[in-house]
């Protein structure tokens, strides 16, 4: 888990290029989703673009109080972790208790390698997102929920099929959406249960 | 290019999670540099991603006048058109300005999938980006060139020497950075220089 090579001096940017460098990592983390119409299991990096641009395409339909530029700046640093701790399932529920404690190493590890106040800023928002109190963080985590089901709906349930997930996993693990938006929650809603007429689902 | 299957419905957020689908495709546009420390090329939605990170780590050094939030989201939407127009070398001159009109059509194509407000707002993010004229473009387009460039400065030279790129060629292609940032281009074209003295740039 060392940094990839001695750092080029770049001036003040020095490590913010070298931090920029080992993050290239999460570029080879792998997700259980693969990409759509392809063989490709797709890449952390590759999800959290996907996130941060859909937290963009959303934001009109968030309330008032969420501020879209901190939801996509969670999007873009909350898997970072994933480089020491590797991404465990979201239905996993033991592997994902198991690799808390590894991952607050991993930020401190990451996030350290940035000056101040970089180091600082990356570390809250990351802290935000996992915590899930705030009105951002709850419609950064909708987001990112989101996603690998909707993949999943435009993907013949591959993940979902290929873990033997329930309905009743899937809605219990989501149920928050509910709160943050009722109307979105009950199309999904709909199309679970489809999903499970359709065998993708158990 | 037709958009991937029938749109699920989700009320008014149906357009959005079609058009996300759709944008999955950036995730198989590979470009010329590899991923470090991997045979896998990198893809355009993984650089994107890489991109706005730096934007976020580096704005402490960016000009008073730019707004990081908006560099944050060009950074997400700049390589949406080579969806439908591919990734062209950016020292391939011919090539670039062949890919234009593609890449214009492109923009209306995938920008034109989303409903207004964000339609709008994603094709102004992505023509202010190409217009490089604001300086917020002008930092978003430092920090584009700077990626694979420093990757190439910690990878052997790869892209360079896959593509007999010249130092020369380098320096011509990034030469406005110096007007954007002296310090960084002095440092930048000590390690241009070195590189070309290990063989990686002709």
């Amino acid at each position: 888990m060392s940094v990839v090579s001695p750092a080029l001096n770049f001036g003040p940017m020095t490590e913010v290029f070298q931090f920029l460098m080992e993050i290239d990592k999460l570029k080879n983390v792998q997700r259980r989703n693969k990409v759509l119409n392809n063989e490709r299991r797709e890449d952390s990096a590759g999800h959290s673009w996907h996130f941060a641009v859909a937290a963009m395409g959303l934001a009109p339909y968030a309330d008032k109080d969420v501020d879209i530029n901190n939801v996509i700046r969670m999007a873009l640093v909350h898997d970072i972790v994933e480089i020491d701790a590797g991404d465990v399932l979201v239905y996993d529920l033991a592997g994902r208790e198991a690799v808390q404690h590894k991952e607050v190493l991993a930020a401190k590890r990451l996030f350290g390698l940035l000056p101040e106040p970089q180091s600082q800023q990356f570390l809250a928002l990351w802290n935000e997102y996992e915590a899930g109190e705030t009105a951002d963080a709850r419609f950064a985590l909708l987001i990112d929920r989101m996603m690998p089901m909707v993949m999943n709906l435009n993907n013949k349930g591959q993940s979902w099929v290929e873990h033997n997930i329930t309905l009743e996993q899937v809605i219990s693990r989501n149920l928050f959406i509910e709160e943050v938006n009722p109307e979105l929650w009950e199309h999904l809603l709909g199309h679970l249960k489809d999903a499970q007429q359709k065998g993708w689902l158990l």
